[in-house]
């Protein structure tokens, strides 16, 4: 507590800092705006009028925009009475609406033609004569229902987007017009997912961002410096009952902190890692940066990109550093498979990073495969930069992104081999607030795009009706978040602290070691000692590469103490078809759930094994390419092969394949694997080439309190010896250490020759 | 029996026009020839020569091999002594061995480098001091064990690429060099796959073309008549067990039949469809077209390439009408999924159809696809052509192939709508030799390459050693072959002719009706009356497209009469996951296999429902595309979902997913299904566009044995008529019918309306 108590106050002093400040602003506004000047400014618009027809990826996406636009004007203006889940009908049509009206703004400034002032007009006289008497939501599930849509969250995306729209049309709107849609629509619209839902509103969490952006966003053109002010601080603490939970399990409140400026300080790291992982910080980011470009354009005396040492800036690199080499996020915590930058939230943050972050060269080639950019200010000039040939490739390297407001919260290391060939995506963070899994010391491993070991995501199909609305289903509760959904250990068949959030939330992994010096010895490694009580866990990934091996190999040390003896499981959950083992196992003649509880009870036991040797291999094919799974076992492990769906009435999960080790009766106790890539096989060519392992044999060496030694034999002979120091992670350290009658002295945390 | 006396002697008369010219030839052959004169020709080389540099296609190919070749000659010569199954370190080597020599070879002739002469020189020479006393392959699954690989169809593979490398070096070799080559390597290793081997040289089968072209090839090269005859026409019959069957279960010997000539006669239709599928056909292909084009340049007088009405050359057409969007064969019968027109056979395929065949400039783009040629005349000519911009797209259409040598042994009927936005194969075909599938009416959909309804295709690994040594796996016979792999109808649980080879290759399905002629409307059909005796099956396929629909969509009318109560499953292998059913079901809490033979062994169970409508309706999602399956069910019908996985000890199979409509106790009976692919979801967007069927019912109106009426309507609320003529298929017929108090007349074999 004490820790938390100082942590505030450190954030309170530039906070205090900056009320003022906009108090000062506050009292100098002017009250003659020129519109638009919220996302589109009047000199932006000018000047892509300028440069329009000689700005290829510009125009390109003026056309495709015009046309869908145009597309949807001719199809007519539809504001059905709201009743559907996300997927259903209506609520389908009202985010087409105000994405399409947002273009639709755009385009009336920029061709000039009245058709597109107009649509919009009608469109939210539409929604002004609705609102008036519109109801909450008919759908029930949400602990936010919204007007237009079930939840709050989708009414604050509605005021996102509109608000853009409004701007664009302001001026030409008679101030009568203005006056009705402001006090029928949007002031009510505002303060209904403001103070009308506080515990929607008032959260450090993705939803109140979206409800902060909206507020400020539409506060902002209408000049009304209450809702600017709501969206920057949040609304009043009182009559709002900090216990309260929302559906995901997380608390609502934290105390002392709500609005915009509180999102932005509280779950960013200093590296711009955001603690939900990238697929909400990718959701989080256009609320974050629309609204900043908007207080930046209307407020420039906020600073607002320069806030935390530019973290907004520097958060859109950090997520484009969370991709694998087809820019798919990983998916960490809550995070839909398939999910990249190509999405539209990316566009919009990469056009604004470069922008107002300094035209990054690397940022173009970005831009350059997405192939569109937002049309405005931002997009103009990444438009104008890729036009004149600056364009750099945006290189992946390896990186270690802390995690928490002051980046000690554990965090998230990413070890790449060369052009990603090889990327493990180590997770040793915080809980990430109620998106967060209970997986500490997990990893996933990619071959460029393709997934080696899984991390299985989400359990949603998001928008998809058919699928519980498009919601979260059980399965992301009860198989998703659960540990051994991930490639981390489980104890006793339970989850990493019980599975439960209030304990998750209080803890998170320790950083060891990280070292990316060496292309060819690259380490991440982190303990972890409050996921089970009593129990430490310290893992270690080593990726390797030489001469020896065709590709580059992941090494993985895995060191258990505890104080009492329990069952110890390590799942890999491999990608493809299994090819060979060097272990005899059995299939069942039928199958039955693996467990009971904690996600066990969704895995059927497709087959199971006892080793044959000190190394049991597991080698297995995935889209045209050979993996091998050598790990250190002990005569009584068992082998079991996996297989998800189990207690899955509705063919929610995947049928996905995973391996694990069991180890029974067992107090302490080391894991230690190697995964490797290697190969290739084609269906065309019908060759497969290097389709075995390199790996002879891995052996534990030494392994005591401070010492792990390993040693790696490949099938030419050759032996390598690694060595970790386990509790001094010093550089600057010496280390003098007698193996069978060898001495090996070496400077730093590990040895390796 | 009398129908094949006949078709005997209709093949009898050509075949002995042929050996009366052959005989002419042969009498006059002269004994100075100039070399090369196999694949490449003194005139092409010069040709090549002179166009060098200027044709971008063929430079670049050239650099590619001679990349390769070089890496090759670097890396030394290496012929191990033989001991691996394909996979393996000796059978890949000697693999690549022949590939690199063919291709050295042409480099010398192009480049006239003398490093590739010497390579294959020596090369040569060592095999020539290794085969004197050489024995048989230690592997003892075949039932033709080669020498240098584990079966004789691999030492076929070898010396049809080595004769054409020892073509390129002949005239730089000495006389006495050849000499020595001829005595103690080619002339044995010709005698040892042929006389060595008549249980796979005599035959009527894949591996005895590639054994007649082997033994053709470098009798062409040596201008040995002995065995040039021995390839055109089979060794003498005398001593051979006529009822010896081959390791698939396919007898050995087809009486008077054996040698090239019969292997050209008897597995390809007038359309040029081999009757083992694709697959096989693809890989028959090369021997084919080499060895045909040996025999045009040696013996021009021959007209190979004119033969049958030039089905050489018409095959290739077929094989690539025999493909999905992606050039991807379609898997009937035994077919290994992914192999397609990139590979090598096709590329000399398309190359020797473009340059034999009056130069198709459709041909034209499959070649600039290819994005390589071979590096001969025939390569030349289709470099020009592109060179030349002579391209033309090749446009595949719907199609019907008649199967069997007449082409009266059933057929293969592919739907296609547009340019492949839907494709329904339709299999009513004959056996297929060993390599057939027990599938009569069978089908797989497809949209674009993308798998709607699967065919599994064969279970194996080919050449991945980990898998049996890349042989078939014992899961082909009991679980790919087998009637439940399919989307056909299972009679009693129990596969089609029993599952017996005897009893199938004995019948084939009949083609009742084809008819293309309105892109929106057509119809495949073909009935069975052989694979259950007492059963009748009469299927009918209707690819439909209109306004009401946003994709085409597909009919399944399947109307069965049997001679007693059956148990009827109807599968259907959709691809994907499912997304909701409009009736209840229930999963297991553990799973069984659905059956204990004849492929149920390999289904688990995994979940059971019954209709809750007259219509029952399955949604899924793959690869970003909705799908429906719309079905009348009677109340009765059980309808299950699948998993394959059972009994699977060794993880050959992949974890499928299959649905099954079950109808027991019943005597004759009528399936209607619609199979409708619909909108799409995209992850990045996360829109999801159209995901609902269109379809609200489908009802049969009528069912009598002459007419049977079913009609659609869709949500919009139109209703469409379909009769179907059931017993007579005229064009030309007049039809009239009275269905509820309604009178409809017709011409011809449907109504639609």
């Amino acid at each position: 507590m004490s820790l938390k108590f100082k942590k505030n106050i450190r954030i309170v002093k530039p906070v205090l800092a900056l009320l003022f400040f906009i108090t000062i602003i506050f009292c100098n506004a002017q009250d003659k705006v020129e519109h638009p000047n919220l996302i589109l400014t009047k000199k932006g618009v000018a000047l892509i009028k300028k440069e329009l027809g000689t700005i290829p990826i510009f125009d390109a996406t003026l056309q495709t925009v015009q046309k869908e636009v145009d597309a949807e004007i001719a199809l007519g203006i539809f504001t059905p009475t709201p009743k559907d889940f996300s997927g259903g009908y209506t609520h389908e049509r009202h985010k087409r609406n105000f994405l399409i009206a947002q273009k639709a703004g755009v385009l009336f400034q920029i061709t000039e033609d009245e058709k597109y002032a107009i649509y919009i007009k009608n469109m939210l006289f539409q929604y002004e004569e609705m609102y008036k008497s519109l109801p909450i939501h008919p759908q029930e599930r949400s602990y936010a229902r919204g007007k237009l849509f079930w939840q709050c969250l989708n009414d604050s995306n509605w005021l996102v987007y509109v608000s853009q729209a409004y701007d664009c049309i302001y001026d030409w709107l008679s101030k009568k017009e203005r006056k009705k849609l402001e006090k029928n629509l949007f002031r009510p619209f505002a303060d209904f997912i403001s103070v009308g839902n506080p515990q929607f509103y008032n959260r450090v969490h993705n939803h109140s961002t979206w409800g902060n952006a909206a507020v400020g966003m539409i506060g902002l053109v209408m000049n009304d410096d209450d809702l600017i002010k709501r969206a920057l601080y949040g609304i009043s603490e009182s009559n709002i009952d900090m216990n309260a939970k929302d559906n995901d399990g997380g608390f609502l409140y934290t105390a002392g902190k709500a609005g915009f400026l509180a999102n932005l300080e509280e779950p960013f790291s200093p590296e711009g890692y955001y603690t939900e992982g990238p697929y909400y910080q990718r959701y989080a980011m256009y609320p974050f940066l629309i609204f900043a470009q908007g207080l930046h354009n209307v407020k420039p005396e906020l600073k607002i990109f320069e806030h935390k040492d530019s973290v907004l800036l520097k958060s859109v690199t950090t997520l484009l550093n969370l991709t694998d080499a087809d820019g798919e996020f990983f998916p960490l915590n809550d995070g839909q498979k398939g999910m990249s930058y190509y999405s539209r939230e990316l566009v919009t943050a990469v056009d604004i990073a470069y922008h107002f972050g300094g035209n990054n060269p690397e940022l173009l080639s970005v831009a350059e495969k997405q192939n569109r950019v937002v049309l405005d200010d931002s997009g103009l000039d990444i438009a104008l930069g890729i036009k004149e040939g600056k364009v750099k490739p945006f290189i992946k390297k390896s990186i270690n992104l802390r995690d928490g407001a002051q980046g000690k919260q554990g965090g998230v290391g990413i070890l790449r081999y060369g052009n990603e060939e090889l990327t493990a995506v180590f997770k040793y963070a915080a809980q990430g607030l109620s998106h967060g899994h209970y997986d500490k010391l997990s990893y996933s491993l990619y071959e460029k795009g393709d997934e080696v070991l899984q991390d299985y995501g989400l359990a949603r199909f998001v928008n998809i009706e058919h699928k519980g609305g498009g919601n979260y289903l059980k399965e992301n509760t009860t198989w998703a978040k659960q540990t051994i959904a991930h490639n981390t250990l489980v104890q006793n068949e339970t989850s990493h602290f019980s599975g439960k959030y209030e304990i998750g939330s209080k803890h998170h992994s320790e950083l060891y070691f990280f070292n990316e010096d060496n292309p060819e010895l690259q380490i991440v490694s982190a303990k972890e000692n409050n996921a089970y009580p009593g129990t430490q866990m310290h893992r270690t990934l080593v990726m390797l590469k030489s001469e020896d091996y065709e590709k580059p190999i992941l090494l993985d040390i895995l060191k258990v103490k505890s104080a009492q003896k329990n069952q110890y499981d390590l799942p890999f959950y491999y990608m493809g078809q299994v090819m060979k083992t060097n272990f005899k196992y059995s299939s069942f003649p039928t199958l039955n759930p693996l467990g009971v509880d904690n996600g066990y009870q969704h895995l059927w036991k497709e087959a199971e094994g006892v080793p044959s040797e000190n190394n049991s291999k597991l080698m297995w094919l995935n889209n045209g390419k050979f993996y091998s799974l050598t790990t250190i076992t002990e005569d009584t492990d068992e082998l079991i092969f996996s297989r998800l769906g189990a207690n899955d009435p509705e063919f929610n999960l995947r049928r996905d394949a995973g391996f694990l080790i069991r180890r029974t009766n067992t107090q302490n106790t080391l894991f230690v694997s190697a995964i490797e890539p290697h190969g290739n096989y084609s269906p065309v060519s019908e060759f497969a080439v290097n389709a075995y392992s390199t790996i002879k044999e891995i052996k534990v060496v030494l392994n005591t309190a401070d010492y792990t030694a390993i040693s790696v034999t490949t099938i030419n002979g050759g032996t390598k010896l690694f060595i970790m120091a386990n509790t001094n992670a010093s550089k600057e350290a010496n280390h003098s250490l007698k193996i069978n009658n060898k001495n090996y002295t070496w400077l730093g945390t590990y040895y390796y020759n």
